[in-house]
């Protein structure tokens, strides 16, 4: 196994920083490759500007445009095409952050828009009338697996199915749905704590026996089935989800889970 | 009316930007008060970091806890107090930003991170196993309202109840609901144009006569109805929504919106 792990927390001696450094140690052990990008750490730009484009940047800036070119040209700079290199060689990704705001720390949200590039990440297969691209299952970083380890400082029930913040899994569904499968990874159940404003010393050892757990059973973990985009579940060009599949009237994103 | 725009768009001469000037121009000419926050403009830093607290922060450094110390002592960075400032000078906010993977850019994101910190826009209020804090529907920002003005590159029908990307309002749910009502700030229904990616030159006059109707209509503009917390729509400690408001068995999003 080949393992990324993209890391976004402000301070090494934390619960997330502890969680990477676990992840890094089990799957070493266990004989796995493993490469971190440890964004504070590595000073990572967050922030998509014309110098991301290099010759490519158009006046007036285009973003999706130019990241296209600028990718096809080899000419984006040298972060982020280091990024995109690790996500073609790993096989296996696992983002560790805490959720802020009810999704990721800047950082990382920043990782995403300047690496998922036009021609690598969106923008890819035919575009038309009867097509809408190789995405949602199918892309340039199909045949991957990524997890989301997440901190939430607040209780589950708060985050359960009534519960006041909305259900977790949808509000991590433009996430793992949004950003990871739609250029074709697989996205396997996220390991979620939550309570960790509460969370003592002497919670930890029971926390990373989880979390170990987890990592030493990734193999056989079975991925989140959401519907790929070109084999049948939509419509096309619309997009929507056929009648039949899900009850007329039902909506949300759980439909465009496989029950 | 005392309006700030919050502004996320590295390119001046874009879509994007030609709406925050019409904002400008639409609010001055009625006689309001407008300020900027040009994010990219301001070179806004968007990454949370120890430099944020100056001596309030701790060794290791805790986010949450050091924000709010920083807050309370007054040693926040001046570009954070800035716009903490400007938040509670205006009644009215809105953001203007481009949908990048499903959610804000980054350097927008990096700004809700840093400016809503611990005893300014969460941690308010008594945090008890009968109380849990001033927030949905109170805090700091009550009295004010806000808008979220998006452009979107794909076709609506993808982000319409039964689209491929989920229900539009679904997306902006941890934005709209998650980021802007929790510090108590009332919020109106965005506007969302869609399919940018084909939008030509001959487009805009409809878009920027839209954009201004809207404009010119805040005031009469009802909120969307989220439920408040501390007001019986909720079990205390749990934030479940009580059974016989919504029929038991249904989740999502849509749970906190009175109908």
């Amino acid at each position: 196994m080949k393992t990324l792990i993209v890391h976004a927390h402000p301070e090494p001696n934390s619960l997330n920083g502890s969680l990477k450094d676990l992840a890094v140690s089990t799957l070493e052990s266990l004989g796995h490759e493993v490469r971190v990008s440890d964004l504070y750490a590595m000073n990572w730009k967050a922030v998509v500007d014309a110098d991301d484009y290099g010759p490519a940047a158009s006046n007036p800036l285009r973003v999706a445009r130019d990241s296209g070119r600028a990718f096809d040209a080899g000419t984006l700079t040298e972060d982020v095409r280091a990024e995109q290199r690790k996500l073609l060689w790993a096989d296996t990704i696992i983002f560790q952050f805490p959720l802020w705001w009810y999704s990721m720390p800047a950082i990382l949200k920043g990782w995403v828009d300047r690496v998922f590039t036009y021609n690598f990440a969106y923008g890819v297969g035919e575009h038309s009338d009867t097509r809408y691209g190789e995405r949602f299952g199918e892309g340039t970083l199909a045949g991957r697996k990524a997890l989301l380890s997440v901190t939430i400082g607040g209780p589950e029930s708060h985050y359960s199915a009534r519960g006041i913040n909305g259900p977790i899994d949808d509000l991590l569904f433009p996430i793992q749905h949004g950003i990871l499968y739609y250029p074709g990874i697989e996205v396997l159940p996220p390991f979620v704590l939550h309570g960790t404003d509460r969370l003592t010393e002497q919670d930890y050892p029971d926390v990373a026996k989880a979390w170990k757990e987890r990592l030493l059973t990734l193999d056989s973990t079975d991925p989140i089935p959401f519907r790929p985009q070109n084999f049948g579940d939509y419509e096309i060009p619309s997009l929507h989800l056929k009648h039949g599949l899900e009850p007329l009237g039902r909506k949300g994103f759980e439909l465009h889970v496989r029950h």
